[in-house]
């Protein structure tokens, strides 16, 4: 075994704490990554709520490093090289999503970042709040050069997240997308729409967002609460990527879908519920969207560096972690935290 | 005043009794129908449950009959054409979906075939339980030559409405289509995806029903309650058409869906409730269809000409209207009933 440092929830508190923590000895398909910066996603927060006493706990499952080993058998990368790291780092690889490249909906379940259980020796994994990762290297992606490694590293759950929707719904040059909240998705989701040509708009509870709004590139800004405006822009959007990360009435955002679009929605909000008459009043499609397989996640690496795409973050020092699950807890961020890991060294 | 005799709900028994209607005077833009067949949908049953009492209603809202007479403005009708209408015969003409072809979904409300309110007079519309009907000529279709006029009605309801999903949704040869519950809209549901090339399975709780779907035209038939078979069919379709009636858990019938799929279901259920891990995974879509525009209700009547396709009916003297409704309140119906309306003469 190997051992290297953490921030790991364990008492009945729900603060993390400095704790070593032992990491596997790599098996021929695994790579050691030396973790650099991880950001901090709001799953990352409903882990530490929810999390089973006396069960310890490292979140993060959004990381950016380098390669500082590889087993035996790994031709694909080299010590020194600089990957990333998302929120599944194994699964089946023989069912039918895996042969599709949907890693994310394996049949047999994918092996979840932190949290999850390996497959050969059913250990629970630790995740990215650690200064050091062993990955299988087939769930490592190179991360593109020219993207700065601290803002890269919310790509690998919230790019992907959004990336995926609005990449299966064909959105382009022409599309009509909106946002539905400016938060850790939503801005990723701006900057993506935007850059894939499509006229974007946000809406946002919180007109103090909208000159950010602007300045991520969007077309437009609905203030939801404004009664008016969310009327005008009824059946106007192709697309509505619905980022809002608690329970809430899909029936509004509904209404903002054009004739045959579709609203999706991020993130596992559990049950939701829909009048069957804002789905039928123009033949709109509710569907929903978290985190990616392998090959959407190298295509949205690519295009994010192709079109210099990163997330807004606020960078600090690991050591100031339980400080920024406070402030994600209230919403007081924008748009991202990411741990800088160095400070475990 | 134009007089007719109706089958209509007045008292505060569920029942329709035979009495005189009035129809209006024919407008230039108007056809007065002699209505032949008319068949019994679900709706009509809803409507005579919910009527307020004291508020007349005479229900019917897919029939055929002939042209008796046309008002001086109409040029494409003449006296002695065949005539199908369906659920809507009016809408605003100006809006968005007026100007799309889907009437169906007006914004200003499209002006139903019963129970509506018309744009001229605000008189409410009363149905094609009775010997006449004035139709606005635009909202009448051409009944195509060789489709039985009593079979044929309700296509005008049950037919258009399962044709929008499917053709919606791209049903062709090679699509991997499911139909849920086999009954009125079902039965025309697996025959359309039969004719448009789709392997086409139903989904039923009656193992009883296998001998006719297979007798419509189904590859396969799955019973509900067989767990094994249900998890066998896990994501094995590109469609699933979910016609049952009665509110119920979408989960099973969505997780039938393959990757990038759509499960559509039919009617207004009024509000549904969906786990989003059952969209999430797969990637999938939950829609609602129920009706159409004119565009697409002219292009399945055509493509049920073609394929000769029509309901499989059971035709009753409109006297017998009250034993029909009560027998659909029981589901037993295989699969539409017709109202024949000579005998109102």
């Amino acid at each position: 075994m190997r051992t290297t440092m953490s921030w790991q929830a364990e008492g009945p508190a729900a603060t993390l704490r400095r704790t070593p923590l032992k990491r596997r000895d790599l098996r021929p398909d695994d790579l050691a990554v030396r973790v650099d910066y991880c950001g901090v996603c709001h799953t990352d927060l409903h882990a530490v709520n929810a999390r089973e006493e006396g069960q310890p706990l490292v979140p993060g499952h959004e990381f950016t490093g380098v390669v500082t080993e590889r087993g035996a058998g790994v031709t694909d990368f080299v010590v020194g090289d600089a990957v990333a790291v998302g929120n599944i780092v194994d699964s089946c690889g023989t069912c039918a999503m895996c042969r599709a490249g949907q890693e994310n909906f394996c049949h047999a379940f994918p092996t979840l970042t932190y949290g999850g259980v390996d497959r050969h020796d059913g250990t629970t994994t630790q995740g990215g709040y650690s200064r050091e990762y062993v990955v299988r290297s087939r769930f490592a992606h190179p991360l593109p050069p020219g993207l700065d490694p601290a803002a890269a590293a919310p790509l690998l759950c919230a790019g992907v997240t959004v990336w995926e929707p609005l990449h299966a719904l064909g959105v382009g040059p022409g599309s009509r997308v909106a946002v539905a909240g400016l938060g850790g998705l939503g801005h990723l989701a701006v900057k993506i729409a935007v850059a894939l040509g499509a006229e974007t708009s946000v809406i946002s509870r919180s007109p103090d967002k909208a000159d950010d709004a602007h300045r991520l590139g969007a077309h437009d800004v609905i203030v939801s609460t404004d009664a008016d405006r969310m009327a005008a822009a009824r059946d106007r959007f192709d697309v509505v990527i619905d980022t809002i990360a608690a329970p809430h009435d899909l029936g509004p955002y509904l209404r903002l879908v054009a004739m045959d679009g579709t609203l999706s929605h991020l993130g596992h909000l559990g049950s939701v519920t829909v009048e069957t008459t804002d789905l039928l009043i123009g033949r709109k499609s509710l569907s929903s969207a978290g985190s990616g397989g392998r090959p959407a996640t190298a295509a949205m690496l690519a295009f994010c560096a192709e079109h210099d795409i990163t997330a807004d973050i606020e960078l600090l020092p690991s050591a100031r972690v339980n400080e920024a699950l406070d402030r994600l807890r209230r919403n007081d961020v924008r748009y991202r935290f990411v741990l800088d890991m160095s400070d475990l060294d």
